[in-house]
């Protein structure tokens, strides 16, 4: 079987992951507005990247990705309420992400607000209902618990509040760090360490991938970064350099530009190393790594 | 032990909720400011009929009711979460929620939207974290699934939807319905369930209190009509009158003041008949059957 293209194990993944996605929606019993506007956010597209790495991260221990299609759905929902709830105007007030109305722009900010409700609410059930073949219980405690704190005050959403509370002042890079660690570090790693739960990791491998998720976290975030400034409207899929009008704190800003491709160079590298030293096959996850920081979009 | 007064039960259970709430969140690694917007809203009072709930059935089954404490906690922090956002400029847009300043009046609309998003969040873990004393993995399983349904698209959050897009129209009582049975009864009905379930209830038992919750929601909905109409802003903690003010469908609109008195004694007359049917020691259930029937807040 491997080694395995990136294209069509991502080609194949991604088409379960949306009919997953569709079909948890499309089975709720809710007024048709809110799961109208559930789905169009949940298909606006997206690299899927956390799911992906759900799927990769088992498929590296040798077991079936298949186990993981409801945990990587149900990150995939809370990726989602939280971009949802991001855009609205009293918090990154955009009218635009992946190239489309945000939407609070179509379906009003009530909507909005409530779609992203349903979604994290959602997520929840779809990890209590994994079949035991996926996951047995202890394991299922573990997801749960583990997206709970992933996303929650002690994760991405504390992680939004020291983002707020950042903007327009001159932070440190330890500060900086903390945010990005927080906002979007914490569900990226949470996405890492539920692959491996499910594929059975032990403690000392599960120790490593978060070491792995960590600098892939970083290299996610100051390649974000870098595109802000050097990438175009249409690659990014909204207007470049809303970063410096919103007097955010980057890395290039703290670094210089080549001093922020440097520090991408170099966390790329340590998580690649990280992850070549724990005997996996890890082909997918390797080019997902690369995707990641070398990523136009 | 029995029959308790309902005033010594309530004085326990209260106080032991409300130490479970605060070291809930002051366990949690986050931002001062967050904490602070989810500790305001969790200690803003209220008369926590749904923890109370919890108490009272695991207590009519003859159990230790401080098995259900992480469970009332879980459902206090999502009824919170609801009352943050439900105040939020885009939903109802008020001021005032049990006679102090909303959240969103106190930390701002993001900070507001944030605290209810982790409330949310928070809840889960309380669950998934619950002791085995209290609850079997199958039962911990069947809560969580449970709160996710309850709040979620086909629950709660589905009838808020409904409620937003019932507005400044004439419902029928059917509609009415629909919504109330969602909005609140959902999770009025599951503060019953997961109380049930906690105390080992078998099948029938469970079909039977469903029962005694649809009635005691409707009850619970109606007294809250009346109380907008009868009730004095000291009393209730925010203007009376705000319904007709918003062109909302109430009962006492939909059947005349005495109809919407009728409609309240009947479903009370319902639940209690319910309850006393079941063999259960239901002294202190019954009499908060009577406090939500009857309340003047």
């Amino acid at each position: 079987m491997h080694p395995v293209s990136l294209e069509s194990f991502t080609k194949k993944y991604k088409t379960l992951l949306e009919e997953r996605l569709r079909d948890a929606v499309g089975s709720l019993e809710t007024p048709e507005n809110l799961a109208k506007a559930m789905l169009y956010s949940l298909e606006a597209g997206g690299k899927r990247i956390r799911p992906l790495l759900v799927f990769a991260v088992i498929d590296a221990f040798g077991k079936d990705p298949i186990h993981g299609l409801d945990a990587a759905a149900a990150i995939e929902m809370v990726h989602t309420y939280s971009l949802i709830h991001d855009d609205l105007p009293s918090m990154d007030d955009d009218d635009l992400r992946r190239g489309k109305p945000t939407n609070h722009k179509v379906f009003g900010e009530a909507t909005a607000i409530l779609a992203g409700d349903a979604l994290l609410t959602l997520s929840f059930s779809m990890l209590a209902d994994m079949p035991e073949e996926a996951a047995l219980a202890t394991v299922k405690f573990s997801l749960i618990k583990g997206l709970s704190v992933a996303a929650g005050a002690a994760g991405m959403v504390g992680g939004q509040i020291a983002d707020m509370e950042g903007e327009h002042k001159q932070l440190t890079l330890e500060q900086l760090e903390y945010i990005h660690l927080h906002k979007t570090g914490k569900l990226l790693e949470y996405s890492i360490i539920a692959g491996a739960e499910i594929a059975g990791a032990n403690e000392v491998q599960k120790k490593m991938l978060a070491k792995f998720a960590y600098h892939l976290g970083l290299a996610f975030q100051i390649r974000d970064d870098i595109l802000d400034l050097e990438g175009t409207e249409e690659m990014i899929g909204k207007p470049i350099g809303s970063d410096a009008m919103n007097e955010k704190s980057t890395y290039p800003a703290l670094l210089g530009l080549e001093g922020a491709k440097k520090a991408l160079q170099d966390h790329l590298i340590l998580a690649k190393d990280t992850l070549n030293s724990m005997g996996l096959q890890v082909d997918v996850l390797s080019q997902i790594t690369d995707l990641i920081g070398l990523r136009n979009y």
